[in-house]
C-alpha cells in the first residue's frame, strides 16, 4: 500500500541496512572491541564545550517564547547575518542575511534546492565517487541522474568527460569537496576549470546550470590546505553547509544553504526556498540550534584526532601495499581493492571482522571506503588484520 | 530558473505575506498597541519552566557525543518507547517504540507520511474548513486534493457528503481535531461515523484508506471534552503529533508519528517511513529537542490564559450579534461573515486595525478565523473596534 518509488527505496534500504546490521550480529559473536567498524561517517568526537555553554547562556538570557517559537522559514535574521559575516571574514566574501537559509542540516538544504529547481526530467550530474544520497534525492524529484565517471589516481572530477556529458537537460551539478568518500579536496585548478565549462556549456545551451556545492567537510581539513570557495568562481553557484561534522552535531539538523545575489534568478530562488523549507515540512531549522550554532561559529571539533587517525591509518595501510588516496579533508580513507571486486574485497575483510563500505556503493567499483571517525584503538587492532588479509590476497593471487 | 510547481507556490505565498505583512505596516502608522493581529496562529505563551529545566539537566546528564549524534532516522529507542508509554496511560492503546517515529514537527510528519503513501494523482480528502497546507501538501506531491463541504453550524465533518463523494482512488483522508481554524472537536460519534464509512468503503473499493490524523492541538482543550483517540475506532489511522502547541516550541520542529500495528502493510509503512525521513532530509528529529519532550510528556502550556482569551472573545462578540461557533479546543475563534464576501468583511475589520483571515484561506467562504493566542491587552483593545465594526456594518446592511 506505499508509492511505488517508496517501495524501492525500501527493497534497497533493506540491502543497506543489512550490511550495517551485520556489525552488531558480529559485535555478539566476537566482542565489539575486536570488530573494527569502519562502515559509519557518524562523527565520534564531542562537540566543543563551547556547545554546552552557548546553549545554557542562551536558554539563560533570551525570552523563551521568542527563543522556541517560529521565525521567519528562513531563520533567525541575527543568526543568518552572523553566518554572513562569518563567511565573508574567512573568504572575502559579501554576503548578507538575505543570502543566507537555515536548513534542517545539509541533507535538508539539498531537499529544498531539489525542491525549488527541478522539474521532473531535469538533470542532476556529479562526480564518481559519490555520496550515495545525491542519486536516492534526484529520484526522490522524478530528476534524471548522470555520474561522470572517476579520473583515476587523483580523483578530482574528471573535466573532459564532465563537458562531454553536460547536455541541454543538466540542471544541476552536485560538488562535493572535502569528498566523501574519497577525502580528496578539489583544488582550485579543478574548480576553476569546471566553471569554465560551465560557462561556456551555459552559453551553448542558453540554459542556466546551477553549481550545487555541498560542504559539510569544509571546516575537517589537515595542514595548510585550502578549500577553495566555489562561489568566486562561478555565478550559479548554491551553497549548502551544515554543523554536523565541523560541530559533532549530526543529530541535531542544522545547517544553512548561500544562494549569492550572483546567482542566475537568485531574488526567485530564495524566494522559492524560504516557501520549500514550509512545503517540504521542516517549517524552519530548530531554532535553539540555530541560536546555538551562531555563538560557535569559530569553534571546530578537535581534528587534531582525527588527523592522527588518518596518519596511522594511511602511513598502516600504505606500508602493507594498499594504495590509498592519501585525504586531504573529510574522516574517509579510499582504498583501492586489491582485488578487481571490490564487493569481494569487502566480504573477505569480514572474515576479518572488519567493515568497510564497497567503492560500488559510490559508483566507483574496485575501491572501498574506510571511514576513521573511530577510536584510535580500532585502528591498531585493525592493522594486524589488514596486514593478514592483504597476505591472504598475495597468497590467493599468486 | 525554479521549477514549474515553485512558480505557482511563489505567486500564491506572495498573496498571503502581503496580507501578514500590513499587520506591520499598520503597526508603523498607528502604533503596534492599537493594531489587533489575529492573524497568526502562534503560540504566545513561554513552554513550560520544565523544558528548560529538561535541556540542562540532559546536557549535564548524557554523554554529548551520543546526545548530539545520529540515532535511527525514527528517533531514539527510549524517547520513542516513552511516548508510546504516555499514550497508553492516556488512551488505554498499546503501542511500543516500534509504532513511534519522531518527526520534525508534524508538517514534517504530515510529509513523511505523504511521501511514504501517495503515488501521483492518489486522492487525499479532507473536510472543510481545513488547514490550507494538506492542500499545498498534496499538490507537492502530485496528488489530487478534495474538500468535503462544511455541515453548518456544527463544523463536525459532513459525513453523508463524505461517503458520497470516496472513490477509489482515495488513499488519505485528512483529520485534523480540535480544528485549525474552527477549534471544534470531533465527538465521538462522528469519528465513530465516520471509521463505519470507511470500512464500508475499502471493503466496497478493496482498497486501503488512511485516516491520518493531525492533531496538533490535542492537549490544548478547555473543561472536561475529551478527544476520541482516532486509532482505537479504525485500524487504518496514522496519528501526526507535535510538541508546537502544547510545550509551545514551534520553533524547534519536534513531534512524531503514531504507526499502530493494526495498520494495513504496517510494517511496510514504517519502513518506508523511516527512509522517508531520510529522502526528504530531515534523517530524524532534532535530538536534544527529542530526549527533551520525553522528560516533559504531561507537562503543557498554561492553558487557563488561552481559556481567559476564549471567554472574553467569544462572550464579547457574541454579545455585539457576532455569530460564533462554540471553541472546545486549540485557540482559534471561528466567526460568521456578517456580511456574504468574507474577503470585504476581513477588508472593512482592517479599517479598525483588526486583522483576521478570511475563511476562503480555509475553503469555507463567508467565515473568519480568530487566533486569540495574543495578549489580553490585545482582545481589550478589540472588543470596542468589533463593536464598531458591526455597527458599520449594520448601518450600510440596513
Amino acid at each position: 500500500m506505499i508509492s511505488k518509488q517508496m517501495k524501492e527505496f525500501v527493497a534497497n534500504g533493506s540491502a543497506i541496512r543489512a550490511m550495517f546490521e551485520e556489525g552488531k550480529e558480529m559485535a555478539a559473536i566476537y566482542g565489539a572491541e575486536n570488530v573494527c567498524d569502519f562502515s559509519l561517517g557518524n562523527p565520534n568526537l564531542p562537540p566543543p564545550d563551547m556547545v554546552k555553554e552557548a546553549i545554557i547562556q542562551i536558554l539563560d538570557q533570551e525570552d523563551p517564547t521568542d527563543l522556541h517559537g517560529y521565525m521567519s522559514n528562513s531563520g533567525f535574521l541575527d543568526v543568518r547575518e552572523q553566518i554572513a559575516q562569518s563567511i565573508n571574514r574567512k573568504y572575502n566574501t559579501s554576503f548578507s542575511n538575505e543570502n543566507i537559509i537555515m536548513t534542517v542540516g545539509a541533507a535538508g538544504g539539498l531537499n529544498v534546492v531539489f525542491k525549488t529547481l527541478l522539474d521532473p526530467g531535469d538533470q542532476v550530474m556529479t562526480f564518481a565517487p559519490y555520496f550515495g544520497e545525491y542519486r536516492n534525492y534526484s529520484i526522490s524529484f522524478n530528476a534524471d541522474f548522470a555520474v561522470v565517471p572517476a579520473s583515476i589516481p587523483s580523483f578530482q572530477p574528471n573535466l573532459p568527460e564532465f563537458e562531454r556529458m553536460l547536455g541541454p537537460t543538466t540542471k544541476i551539478v552536485m560538488l562535493n569537496t572535502p569528498n566523501n568518500p574519497t577525502g580528496v579536496v578539489y583544488t582550485e585548478e579543478t574548480i576553476a576549470g569546471l566553471a569554465e565549462i560551465l560557462y561556456r556549456k551555459q552559453e551553448e545551451f542558453g540554459t542556466n546550470i546551477y553549481l550545487v556545492s555541498d560542504e559539510p567537510y569544509r571546516e575537517l581539513v589537515y595542514g595548510d590546505i585550502e578549500v577553495p570557495y566555489v562561489t568566486k568562481y562561478y555565478d550559479n553557484t548554491i551553497v549548502v553547509d551544515s554543523y554536523s561534522k565541523s560541530l559533532s552535531l549530526p543529530g541535531e539538523r542544522i545547517g544553512y544553504l548561500v544562494i549569492p545575489d550572483a546567482a542566475a534568478d537568485s531574488g526567485m530562488i530564495l524566494a522559492a526556498a524560504n516557501i520549500a523549507t514550509r512545503l517540504l515540512g521542516y517549517v524552519n531549522a530548530p531554532s535553539l540550534m540555530q541560536k546555538t550554532v551562531a555563538k560557535c561559529l569559530d569553534a571546530k571539533v578537535d581534528i587534531e584526532y582525527y588527523d592522527r587517525n588518518r596518519q596511522a591509518l594511511y602511513n598502516g595501510l600504505t606500508s602493507m601495499g594498499y594504495e590509498c588516496t592519501y585525504p586531504d579533508g573529510a574522516f574517509y580513507l579510499w582504498v583501492k581493492s586489491p582485488i578487481e571486486d571490490d564487493g569481494e574485497f569487502v566480504k573477505m575483510a569480514k572474515k576479518y571482522q572488519i567493515l568497510l563500505v564497497p567503492g560500488t556503493f559510490f559508483g566507483c567499483p574496485g575501491y572501498a571506503r574506510i571511514a576513521y571517525c573511530v577510536l584510535p584503538r580500532t585502528i591498531e587492532v585493525a592493522l594486524p588484520k589488514f596486514q593478514a588479509l592483504m597476505e591472504e590476497i598475495k597468497e590467493k593471487t599468486l
